[in-house]
């Protein structure tokens, strides 16, 4: 699947995924009135403004970007109906042509691990045929419980070609009260020690240089990436924390290899709701798609002048 | 919401929780086969297939029982359809009186954490009104991005009156990979950090003696259930690994406080698919929930003869 991943940001020369992550907040009004309007005043309409504007955002993006990134969290607040958009959002991004890395975080043990990763990569078995969950060709995996939490998303990745992205260093500003501890046993902080394990997970994945066992690394923390980087040069690497974190596109060249390749950055409302930036304040709230083009390619520039 | 719990364990005198993780392969033939029959060989007719399984266990067992912990990976994994079971399973459980521990094991940061916190305990507002997503009274968490992940779960419980259990030190064999590591800074394991921080987070929770925030303690290691107990006085200690993960009655002593308080010792397989225990044989398929009730019994019996 990275081989997929890796084709797609060729294609675009594009080394970002832009983040599906809606909140009512960044739908302009005329939007939630017409779902309010059609479908009512409540989780139903609600849902369906979502869905319709992820879709116009995927319609006026989808040429320049080789990936999204739907967080689902965003969804699952609006429970079933907010589900059943993400659900149809994730379809409509593979009919498009775009590659989706569910931000899901799942993470638990045995069987558990196998029934995430199940939901979200791969598919039950009910009376010999097959049934695919949500479907998405990567997850994003919390590695709190081990190599027990682990393997069996990756066993499923091996099953049905898919991939993941595990957390190791991320973007948030706390990320460091555990993560940065500093292991006895090494000297070393906790994120390079699941940076190595990410790494040594990957390894019956390969796919060319690289294997279907990602890491999420924030951008807002150059330093760490650059350090990162040598400890697993198979690995890709998913950037979240560009723009609105504060991470910018000179931040983000440790995360990539000499070829350019190596990484994939994340930005979510920088582009999803860049129609609310004074910067693109002029294509107004009708026309918050165009901001959203606008924005991807403005982040496409930063990020490739470096690279 | 901490004080409901204890009022129900008291007045069942079981500080059990029944895990609700069906597998396809728990649940009898004759369940399957009329729910295929009347609904598909689909996942509508499997997650139809769950719920009454469900139901039929909670209707053998409510009465003795405080709570029931849901494990939503196992629904989640038969898409919206899953889903939809998940959410009638909750809320047949408030009708039957059961407190509801959502086992999502979620976490995240910022406005992604506070929007896993809404999904499962809390509510939308749309057009002033509330709708809840999922409306679990506990959710356990993971505590891997530090306190920007758990600080919303934290408020959305204050707003709400829920709770949440974080994980500390989970049940699993690989649990120790990264939570056992001994930090420099502390010359202690990470776990015990962790433990700290969780007393820490519930401070503002207060009712009584506990705090809304749990912590999640695997009964396979009692001896670090033992010094956790004494580093969180104030945290409720969700213990999974009872039974069918090797953990014993008299293994769970230590996560107890004198007063019989302070643990709530879940157990799945070991009761929900109770039948297939040889002990149980007797019961048959046809009365899978009685074989349920009589595991829940012997388990109740198990653990209070210790304290």
């Amino acid at each position: 699947m990275i081989q997929k991943l890796i084709t797609n940001i060729k294609k675009t020369n594009a080394p970002i995924v832009v983040g599906l992550d809606p909140m009512l907040s960044y739908i302009p009004k005329w939007v939630l009135n017409n779902c309010y309007g059609e479908f009512g005043l409540n989780t139903k309409g609600a849902a369906e403004a979502v869905w319709r504007y992820n879709k116009a955002i995927i319609d006026a993006t989808y040429d320049l970007i080789p990936a999204v990134k739907p967080q689902i969290a965003m969804y699952e607040q609006f429970g079933i109906d907010g589900l059943i958009a993400y659900k149809k959002t994730v379809d409509y991004c593979h009919e498009k042509g775009l590659m989706v890395i569910g931000d899901v975080k799942r993470g638990d043990i045995g069987s558990t691990s196998a029934a995430y990763a199940t939901a979200h990569l791969g598919a039950v078995e009910i009376g010999g045929e097959k049934y695919a969950g949500f479907d998405e060709d990567f997850a994003t995996v919390n590695p709190y419980l081990g190599t027990d939490g682990i393997k069996p998303f990756v066993d499923v990745c091996q099953e049905f070609d898919k991939g993941i992205f595990v957390l190791v260093k991320t973007s948030n500003p706390s990320s460091g009260e555990f993560q940065d501890q500093v292991l006895s046993s090494t000297g070393k902080p906790l994120y390079e020690y699941v940076g190595q394990m990410v790494e040594k997970w990957g390894e019956p994945t390969m796919e060319g240089d690289y294997t279907n066992v990602g890491a999420v690394v924030g951008a807002t923390y150059p330093e760490m990436g650059k350090v990162l980087r040598e400890i697993m040069p198979h690995t890709y690497i998913l950037v979240p924390g560009y723009g609105a974190q504060g991470g910018t596109g000179a931040d983000l060249v440790p995360f990539f290899n000499k070829d350019g390749l190596g990484a994939i950055v994340n930005s979510s409302r920088g582009i999803i709701a860049a129609y609310k930036k004074e910067e693109y304040a002029k294509f107004g709230e009708k026309n918050f798609a165009d901001a959203s083009r606008q924005a991807a390619l403005d982040m496409i520039q930063d990020i490739t002048q470096y690279l």
